[in-house]
């Protein structure tokens, strides 16, 4: 093959992956709900960093798993993560993925509030019925929002995935989601995205049923 | 504000966001177009990586900047990237993202002649009239395709922007790439996926008419 390359079937390239990474990770471990998370965020990046930011309140995975058993829709704020979550996997269980960001009644809402659009996709999130996961990749205006509300006792989420990038006020956002009384996985740092929201959100998804 | 955040207009962050990239760059400095896409992609991801791993053909941005004007359509491996792209800033001249991955046709090709779904997106994009940018966010696959049509004469990218994520086939495909006589740009290394390959072309998109 090219440049000494193998094919490798696309079935088996993420069990080689795994693998891979298991063995890079020398004896590091987790509890095995959380390690498939952790490596499925190593796996999207291929950043180890990975294995050191991730936290997770108290049985965060094993409660999530329930909320996507029991027909939680996950609600986004970016169409990314929204493309990147296993819709199939989460429709399985009764689910939908909800990402508001590009509605024009979204962006006139937070013009009128003077707000940011992701805010009030937070706030749409917590209207839905049901058990809601919110899955944070990009604003950390939306973790705020979120904590506000849980403080209000407006919104009760399955779980938050606290994962928004950045360089202005991302580290704090996340560092709030830290102190709110209800299931999260944070990402401590900059560190985090679409693709990590997305992973994290899968990461729980294959799990299910098993 | 809660816990000492202070809230940054959505326009400001992403300016504040680069001047504290440029200043932890330090004294690093690439040519202008360059410097635009290496700061987007450490933008995206919170990763300085980026500052080391990406590789420019000789006038790489220029190339691909002057296709756009033209144009050019981008073709993409990943529903992800697609989504990240700025289709309104490629829509201004002319260009439109394409994403072959979820056609049933493409799967039934694949399958037929037993390869990649990402190979036969790639034959389907170098079908595509006018100038092409291939952006590869996921499958080493479809870069070895691309560099199997480049020697075949069947391809000729106006840009391939190779940053496959992984651990399998990923670094030695993108070594390919560095090979080929086109214009590219690579994230060397493990390193790279949708969301940088968005980054990449949303980097080149905003210099476009500058």
């Amino acid at each position: 093959m090219l440049n000494g390359i193998t094919i490798v079937k696309p079935e088996e390239i993420e069990k080689r992956s795994m693998e891979i990474i298991t063995a890079e990770l020398g004896g590091r471990t987790w509890p095995e709900e959380e390690a498939l998370v952790v490596k499925r965020c190593i796996h999207t990046a291929a950043d180890f960093d990975y294995a050191d930011n991730l936290v997770f309140s108290e049985g965060a995975v094993k409660l999530a798993k329930e909320a996507v058993m029991a027909g939680a829709s996950i609600v986004t704020d970016t169409s990314m993560a929204a493309a990147g979550i296993n819709k199939k996997a989460l429709a399985r269980w009764g689910g939908r993925v909800h990402c508001f960001m590009a509605d024009e009644s979204v962006a006139a809402e937070a013009k009128e509030k003077g707000v940011t659009r992701a805010s009030i996709c937070m706030e749409r999130g917590a209207g839905i019925p049901g058990p809601v996961i919110f899955a944070v990749g990009n604003a950390p205006t939306a973790l705020i929002r979120l904590y506000e509300m849980i403080r209000e006792g407006t919104v009760h989420p399955a779980l938050i995935i606290g994962v928004p990038v950045g360089f202005v006020n991302v580290v704090e956002s996340k560092e709030l989601i830290l102190t709110a009384p209800v299931p999260y996985i944070v990402a401590r740092g900059r560190k985090g995205g679409s693709n990590i929201a997305a992973a994290i959100c899968n990461g729980i998804l294959y799990q299910c049923g098993r």
